[in-house]
């Protein structure tokens, strides 16, 4: 067994820019360090031959890249995962995960049988890493993703931790196509992150042939540099241009580095090494494949860990959200930003990011009062998300603001980031028809619905400034995705500045002892909702007005409670009717006892533009329709009686 | 009045790399393009005032790189927009509608009180363009889509219809952030694209400050070359210069080139000339602004028409859909690919494009047996779908596919295309916990609710090979968006080859006079169903068992009948809660007579790795949790009776 930290040895920087040769303890030496390479290799090939599943070639071509960093630069203590000085580790090539729990092993962070558990049900060790590991961060397997996640942490590292700790991620050259990779280039580049490394395992071959790029890894480097990066062109195999490599990384001040590692898919295994069709793939022969690779070995070590070091944390002050009068009107994106800015002058762990749009989302307002914690991300919706999953699994509490049409761009980071257990807070304006001229392109009319179908959502769907400043200040203590829906167009307060509104709860806003209806609706629908209680008063159906602004989860209670008083329920969204809140209120009521017709109101065609009164009422879902539709229900149940 | 055609004028290629200079009949000189530059720019103000909204500003930055487009160089029919030969052009930067509809004007294709009407509702001329325009091709407006529209649309150009139109795309510079443009770079390259030109405004402001690039053009150029384009920097308001270009790119062969124009935003009126904060807004004072571009002008023109042509076509032969044998075990993915080669061979319009998994959605069965129109679009979802978009906008029956979860990385596209109107095919693999050990990255649990939530989407999840062929064929003639959901593992064939599935249709698989209880799956939920109807069989509960293959539009009808008939529904996916087939089921109920007791059961957990099997039965939606279900329904009626 080859024990660890037993050969202090120093190598220089012939490339490094000027940079002094840095005495270094405790590093592997080349030998020391090919073996365990080969151990990984091996222990790739034996996980995926007991799970009979895995991807052994994508990491046996980064399998010398890992030994390198796990043993002469990683500085990571595996027993305090969370400890704050810690270096992190971003396998943004997921599929290679055998690799990486090879490296836990060496580690001596998990046992060989827990390695060869590997894709069970009920081992942590899953198909594709996440965070139920404690030493993974973020989950990955969605390619393209784990670059940006490493610009989010390197963000907080730089200028909210300020700490010395590195990112390292570990991408693979197929994924060099998805165009996130190349908003985190840039976004990297712009925020100066050299604490950021990346390493491109240029294997040449994807799932089904070869990447555009092949082997021709000066492309890479040409296009990191045009991205305003320091890129290193190396052989992944050779552990001394691996280990200067990384050396030159850490030592490069403004700029984040790629090293671009030319690699062999299964290297080290002739069956399989640089040839097509053994993508996720486990080997035909494991037992003639390691022991070509020279066998099973059981080389272990304690990685060396990083100086004890607090973050940084920013001075607050006594919590002041902002208070509307009754009737006032203010548009609930406003709302969000000045109580956002209320929240961050009272909690130094908020941060907020946007995606060049904070003068509509009002973003603004909270870069303006925190410019230290404000993080633009222009149009990189991309980006903009991962920067927030990056940032939140740094611990800091991270709000995203975009229109909410927009979320759709990353909509596979959203979804990705439940997988990351991460905790996110986003705000999405401009939703709906009743955003008026600009058009169908700006109108999120599908976010309820792709929201309330991420795992652990929430989605919140505020209709007045006091609502929507007490919800925000909720958000930043809500576990999971909570998604909160903005309109652009101004809406009269209609709640009291104290009012508290709980995740489930609803406002009932109007109703009597013999309502005949109820009414159900959130957001600018709210208003509408009112105005047709009004004009159905005249004539004499009194209606009962739910406000749902917690569209998920969603106030059951309530709704069963009206369902039974009033029997007959119109919902009404500014959205779709697929998955919105009308087929929340019907889920909701789907195995009660009382499950009451249900019409809903919804938008049900292509919208145009036009002034926002115009269109709600072209659409169906304003007062006139919501009354129409009350009417007919009743109708239908007195003709029926 | 200045007219057209009256000048010919030739201009050499000073800096094309050896090619000819080329006489040109019928040019504008460079007075003539200043005057129509100035032209646009003042209808830009004058629709933003009559609106009282819109971006005059970002039309302005760019009037002059289009006053020399339309004139000089767009080869379009506009009697005829359908004309195979005509060029295209995209306004990537749809925010910047006023000068493209200023541009409809010029060329005579709108009035001026048509163009006044900018914004209003029931006109044509929205706020972002969209393809209710006989002139649009595809609806822009979220930012980074046109230049892969572009990509797909010179696809088509070289690839298909082998006609030398070329694509125009206007780029504003802040939407170079979006990955999905570098995106495009890279597929354009690839593809060896010379009929594709982007135009990059460089006016160095976005909607809220300064782009990360600022006026900094050489950057754009380097990364431009990085990504194998050729590149070409200007002054974008100096029509000598900005003829060359284009005079360039026409003339570059196996490259696409970029046209990198320094411009000024809102050039023309000291009053926001290269100022913040006029991003999106009317001027203040249009009059003055107006008189101090020179005053209205009502330059007119014919267009160039491009030569006749007609595009190229695929042989074909009789179809002949493949056909599986009762109880045979197939993927339906594999089916999925068997039937679209058998489609491509008896319809020269199909063409399939894949994102880096052709051998696990099948669509290398396509690729193989047509190479000619398969396009591998590697890792990089919204470039694969806007080429799908590209390509149907060019008459192509584009089928789309890739692992259904990587579809949400597109989603943003997916909304734009209902909004383009283009019909999309998408086939959408590995659904659900079905997939077993690659773990939760993989699964996708979301894309019922999203595709849904799309306007005029059709949402198909088969059970079987046979029923999967036959709705691959149907997809074909399918408008709207349409996705088929495919499973990764295989599924006993239940169906013979000659049924029928209509979309909207459905398939009662087991019922009888006295059925209990009604379950309703979809894919492989469908199996499972008619396993717990044998169980629940044994126990003396008859159990219907509806095949919903069609979850948009669903069979309302079938399932009215099941509440009347058995009172009693469980709904039962492979998919979270929200928004898939449950909530379909619901919202078919909502206003009915029948408004039965309804269980959803769905996936409510986060997934780990495990097998098909222990995965189905861990997280609710095998057989023995339907039953029980069945029999909770049952038994909590009889209790209650």
């Amino acid at each position: 067994m080859v024990e660890s930290n037993r050969n202090p040895h120093d190598w220089t920087v012939p490339h490094g820019r000027g940079l002094q040769s840095l005495p270094r303890m405790a590093a592997m030496d080349a030998t020391e360090l090919r073996e365990l390479g080969q151990q990984f290799r091996v222990d790739s090939v034996r996980c995926a031959a007991a799970a009979k599943s895995g991807h052994p070639t994508s990491g046996m071509s980064a399998a010398d890249l890992m030994a390198v960093l796990l043993a002469n630069h990683l500085r990571y203590d595996f027993d305090t995962p969370d400890l704050p000085a810690n270096d992190r580790l971003i396998f943004s090539k997921g599929h290679a995960s055998t690799l990486l729990y090879a490296m836990f092993r060496a580690a001596g962070a998990i046992t060989d049988e827990e390695l060869l558990e590997y894709r069970t049900f009920g081992s942590m060790l899953e198909g594709h890493p996440t965070p139920i590991i404690p030493w993974v961060d973020v989950a990955t397997g969605s390619l393209g993703q784990g670059l940006p996640y490493g610009v989010g942490m390197a963000i907080a590292g730089k200028r909210l931790d300020r700490l010395p700790y590195r990112i390292w991620v570990l991408c693979g050259d197929s994924e060099m196509a998805e165009g996130s990779m190349w908003e985190a280039f840039e976004h990297a580049a712009h925020y100066e992150l050299d604490n950021l490394t990346a390493i491109i395992d240029v294997n040449r071959l994807g799932q089904r042939g070869e990447t555009m790029v092949g082997w021709n890894t000066g492309v890479y480097v040409e296009r990191a540099r045009a991205f305003g990066w320091n890129a290193i062109e190396i052989d992944g195999h050779e552990p001394e241009e691996i280990d200067r490599a990384y050396e030159e990384a850490a030592g490069i001040p403004g700029r984040p580095t790629v090293i671009v590692a030319r690699t062999i898919k299964g290297k080290g295994v002739k069956a399989v090494e640089d040839k097509d069709g053994w993508h996720g793939k486990a080997l035909d022969d494991p037992d003639a494949a390691i022991e070509e690779l020279g066998g099973i070995r059981n080389i272990s070590m304690d990685v060396a860990k990083p100086d004890a070091a607090e973050p940084h944390r920013f001075e607050t002050r006594e919590l002041e959200l902002p208070r509307y009068d009754l009737g006032e009107e203010v548009a609930t994106r406003k709302a969000y930003g000045e109580a956002l800015a209320a929240l961050g002058s009272a909690r130094g762990d908020i941060v907020a990011l946007d995606g060049e749009v904070s003068n509509s989302t009002f973003a603004e307002i909270f870069k303006k009062e925190h410019p230290e914690r404000y993080f633009e991300m222009y149009i990189a919706e991309q980006q903009l998300l991962a920067a927030c999953v990056g940032l939140q699994a740094r611990g800091w509490n991270a709000f995203g603001s975009s229109f909410a049409a927009f979320f759709s761009r990353a909509y596979d980071f959203i979804r990705m980031a439940a997988i990351s257990r991460v905790n996110l807070r986003l705000t999405g304006s401009h939703a709906g028809v009743s955003i008026g001229e600009d058009g169908p392109s700006q109108m999120a009319l599908e976010d309820i619905a792709a929201f309330r179908a991420v795992h652990s959502s929430t989605v919140l769907h505020p209709c007045d400034a006091n609502q929507t400043a007490r919800l925000v200040a909720t958000m930043a203590d809500t576990d999971g995705i909570v998604f909160l829906r903005t309109l652009r167009p101004n809406t009269p307060v209609i709640y009291d500045a104290d009012e508290d509104f709980p995740i489930g709860g609803s406002r009932v806003v109007r109703s009597s002892d013999d309502d005949d209806v109820t009414i159900v609706g959130a957001g600018v629908t709210v208003h509408e909702a009112l105005k047709a209680a009004d004009s159905l008063e005249e004539e004499g159906i009194s209606a009962r007005v739910i406000d749902a602004y917690s569209i998920k989860p969603i106030d059951a209670q309530t709704l069963q409670a009206a369902a039974e008083a009033t029997g007959r329920i119109v919902t009404v969204e500014d959205h779709w009717p697929e998955g919105g809140l009308g087929d929340a209120v019907l889920d909701a009521l789907a195995d009660g006892d009382e499950r009451p017709r249900v019409l809903k109101l919804a938008v049900r065609e292509m919208p145009h533009s036009g002034k926002p009164d115009e269109l709600l009422s072209a659409y169906g879902i304003d007062a006139a329709h919501i009354a129409a539709a009350a009417r007919q229900l009743v109708g239908a149940e007195v003709a029926a009686s």
